[in-house]
């Protein structure tokens, strides 16, 4: 290391700060304490080991206010299952609770409990099955299963809950930009307003849902993708404080990025000094023989600006250099900007589609910090515990209906209608009455008594099941499928939606069912509950 | 490692795994690709040297839609400090520069440049100054002000902006939280629907901001605090699913935890069956010499539940015990509970003031998302450069002038007036016109020529430098400040405010304001870049 002031001391207390906080704040102990207090009284009456199963699904999909999600994208599977295979409970781990005292001074957790833990070590008593990373999700379908010892299924529940709703929330969040861009490539740039390190979780969701590629450097590395970026404002004040100009600044990139050369053109005044000085060099350069990549246009009316650039670029003979737009932008400001394109461009003589086609998008904040609504209320519920050899079907019972859980071991298919798209998600109780296209297949509302709806063997072209097993006994099942997999199975799953459930702004709700017999069980434990 | 499914290999797999997530993606490329495109520009023409000064402030107060921050709670600084200390540009992190490579298939970096990486090896070139962490911050004030080579200074920006943005979003978010709930505890709750390892950033930033403690396990032993939390609906599910209901549970987590007995009285329905079961149990312990801690209402109509549960409670002789809310809280619920106690509470010839001093509130994702304003708006601004060993004021020209940067090396100062609040933030040109108690200062609007104020020598009860050395050449001047000092701040500076800026609502606007000479500078600046 090239290091004149810092003493390598020094250094190794930096190392050993970032060590410390990897250890104890982003492993085992990445949970909520309730999880641990939970785990001990399971492991005080010997209830740790009991067989059980917790289902992880999301309650409604995101409203952004002024728009609204029509269904999610999966997606953190792979990096929750990374996070699974990596915690331990070592000693470092269990030091701080072994040392936890309530007010009267007295351990929080037993020796007994801590050594149960050291023992176990892991997660690996657990099985998991999951709806693949990259396929639309609906609320109320478990995306997740766990099943496992009671105590060892409990305490996954936080890193669960956090890996899954964040990542599903931007992949949602970056398939609705990339569906409101008409195709033409969405560029990720949200980093310095992110959540610190879940940043890199954000860009990865966002590769996943939509976004071609980011800014974000470590993380597009990770991913196998090279990150994307050129210059920012301040390399024109440089310039500028320099006595060289936006002309000078804009030189120098050229110079630098013969190949490469996307110049950002609002610094001063875009129309009248930014994209004429673009025209100079990308003159400069073609005469060397480069051909220049474009411009990008970060602040006022974009639309407005967009076509008034294009003008004067095709007038140079530029009109295959592309236009990125950035500024706050989101799904519906992108849906503003094109539809103004479409109505505004014919005016001056330029086609829309001709202009539209060369445009990208840069999604910023908007997307990372998913704008609108900026968490996912995926949960985590209990279904079902081992008594007596046997499985019993647990239940929540709550004043709002929509919020009791579907009980018990369940099986989830989706059903596609004759013209090849999904029309419901179908919950029935496991294998006891999988859906068959032989049989009029009944939908049941999750709540509702009465709404019903009858699928007959004509109306439907496929039964696909959709949770796949992902962990068995603590093992990963499958190699982490490629960010290009992941993708084609969003692109799919996207085509095969009814339009009203793709739509930005008020979308279709899109059923997810239960069987008659999943109906009756679930309404027979509710009415147990409720008498006590 | 009593380990055995999971082979040595397949854990050590993990483990780098792991190791070169933090190494590549939370590192010294931890980035946006155009801070690395723009240092290797100046790099080639022998600008990279070139001292430079860069302001970070953000422009906006964050706005919640139906409510309205006056102000934000400075955070974050000691975390970008570590992370900047332990930041280094080693081979590892090199390698895939080195690989990258344009659409041409030539590389993007040039071995001169990554070679020039190698050798500074770290940030440790910069000289920060910054408002110290807890402190009140106002926009358009810089909040951290970096100096040092020209490059070096452009790459700390992205990390720099992550750090500081999410933090003080986050520490605003809670002190909104913390005015609105009276002075009774604030628990943060938010880790399952957080941005991934994010989640401890919003810990740290919560605990800053005003929350006394959080649920967060890892995240609170790292701030030297106990974590908080005792069960979930899941435990009294799983005891209802083998018959021993919810007076089971509740029996149960009084048995394991009789001196941090709080109970979760709304899985079935609290006023029927939660809170009388949770009154049996209290008895019981109280009979064994136990005192209970309180319940939890987790839905419905807070305010009524929490008057219904009091009333019975305290028939039972339980006037002491606590009643934490949560569900879904932000500042404005909390705000809107606390009103209708104070109106309905009477009704039931409940005292609303003994009510509110029982309460405490936990607040989970719309805390730890800020909820309605998801990002905060920093930015990080060349201005000044030097140029033939002088100082030169950088300047961007934006057609909205509020997004003007004010100019060149400055000093801010906060003017507290007769009563001592802290009446407005003053920008000076450096040293050259402090504002002095002895004579009138005048103070302009940033961008309104003929909007002025002025305060007389006896208006003015204190004038406060704002921003201090915490890096000097690479080394860090003081100790990281204990959490109690970082609350400490915020008390005071808050308490210091004119109650109108406090306000969760409609707020009044602090004013940042600049000296008549740096007003001037910033015109001359202006005027000579629209000339071109």
């Amino acid at each position: 290391m090239e290091n004149g002031h810092t003493t390598n001391a020094a250094e190794r207390v930096q190392q050993s700060k970032r060590a410390l906080r990897h250890e104890l704040a982003e492993g085992a102990l990445f949970t909520d304490q309730y999880q641990l207090t939970m785990a001990q009284l399971y492991f005080e009456r010997d209830l740790h080991e009991r067989p059980a199963q917790f289902d992880h699904f999301f309650r409604n999909n995101p409203d952004y206010g002024s728009h609204q999600a029509g269904f999610c994208v999966a997606a953190g599977l792979e990096w929750l299952l990374d996070w699974i295979d990596a915690a331990r409970f070592t000693e470092a781990v269990l030091a701080p609770l072994r040392a936890q005292v309530d007010a009267s001074g007295a351990p929080v957790f037993s020796d007994s409990f801590c050594n149960w833990l050291a023992d176990i070590g892991s997660f690996e008593s657990l099985s998991i099955e999951a709806v693949p990373e990259g396929r639309v999700v609906h609320p109320g379908a478990p995306m997740t299963v766990v099943r496992g010892p009671l105590a060892v299924a409990q305490l996954l529940e936080t890193a669960l809950l956090n890996q899954l709703n964040f990542q599903t929330l931007i992949a949602t969040k970056a398939s609705r930009v990339a569906e409101a861009s008409r195709g033409r490539p969405v560029l990720e740039f949200g980093l310095r307003r992110s959540a610190e390190f879940g940043a890199n979780a954000a860009t990865r969701a966002a590769l996943v849902g939509g976004a071609e590629a980011s800014s974000n450097v470590g993380a597009s590395y990770l991913m196998g993708l090279n990150p994307r970026g050129t210059h920012a404002h301040s390399m024109v004040q440089a310039f500028m404080a320099l006595g060289e100009g936006e002309l000078g600044a804009f030189r120098a990139y050229a110079d630098s990025y013969p190949d490469g050369c996307l110049l950002l053109v609002d610094t001063i005044d875009t129309l009248g000094s930014g994209v004429p000085n673009a025209i100079t060099v990308f003159e400069e350069l073609r005469a060397k023989g480069h051909e220049p990549v474009g411009i990008r246009l970060d602040s006022g009316d974009l639309a407005y600006l967009a076509i008034q650039s294009a003008l004067q670029l095709d007038a140079a003979g530029f009109d295959d250099v592309g236009i990125v737009l950035s500024s706050s932008l989101d799904e519906l400001l992108i849906f503003q900007i094109l539809a103004q394109i479409d109505s505004e461009a014919p005016r001056y003589g330029l086609d829309p589609a001709r202009l539209v086609a060369r445009l990208s998008m840069g999604v910023g904040s908007k997307l990372t910090a998913s704008e609108g609504h900026p968490y996912l209320d995926g949960v985590y519920k209990l279904v079902s515990i081992e008594q007596d050899g046997e499985s019993k079907p647990a239940i929540k019972v709550s004043d709002t209906p929509a919020k009791t859980p579907n009980p018990g071991d369940k099986s989830l298919y989706r059903i596609y209608d004759a013209r090849g798209r999904s029309t419901a998600d179908l919950l029935t109780i496991a294998d006891a009455d999988a859906p068959s296209g032989d049989a009029e297949i009944e939908l049941r509302h999750p709540t509702q008594p009465n709404t019903r709806r009858r699928l007959a063997p004509d109306d439907v072209s496929e039964i696909e099941p959709l949770l796949t097993d992902v962990v068995v006994d603590g093992s990963r099942v499958a190699e982490p499928a490629p960010l290009d997999e992941l993708r084609a199975r969003r692109v799919r799953d996207i085509e095969r939606l009814d339009p009203g459930v793709r739509r930005l702004v008020n979308p279709h709700r899109y059923h997810v069912s239960l069987s008659t017999d999943l109906f009756d069980l679930k309404q027979s434990l509710v009415e147990t509950a409720l008498r006590g």
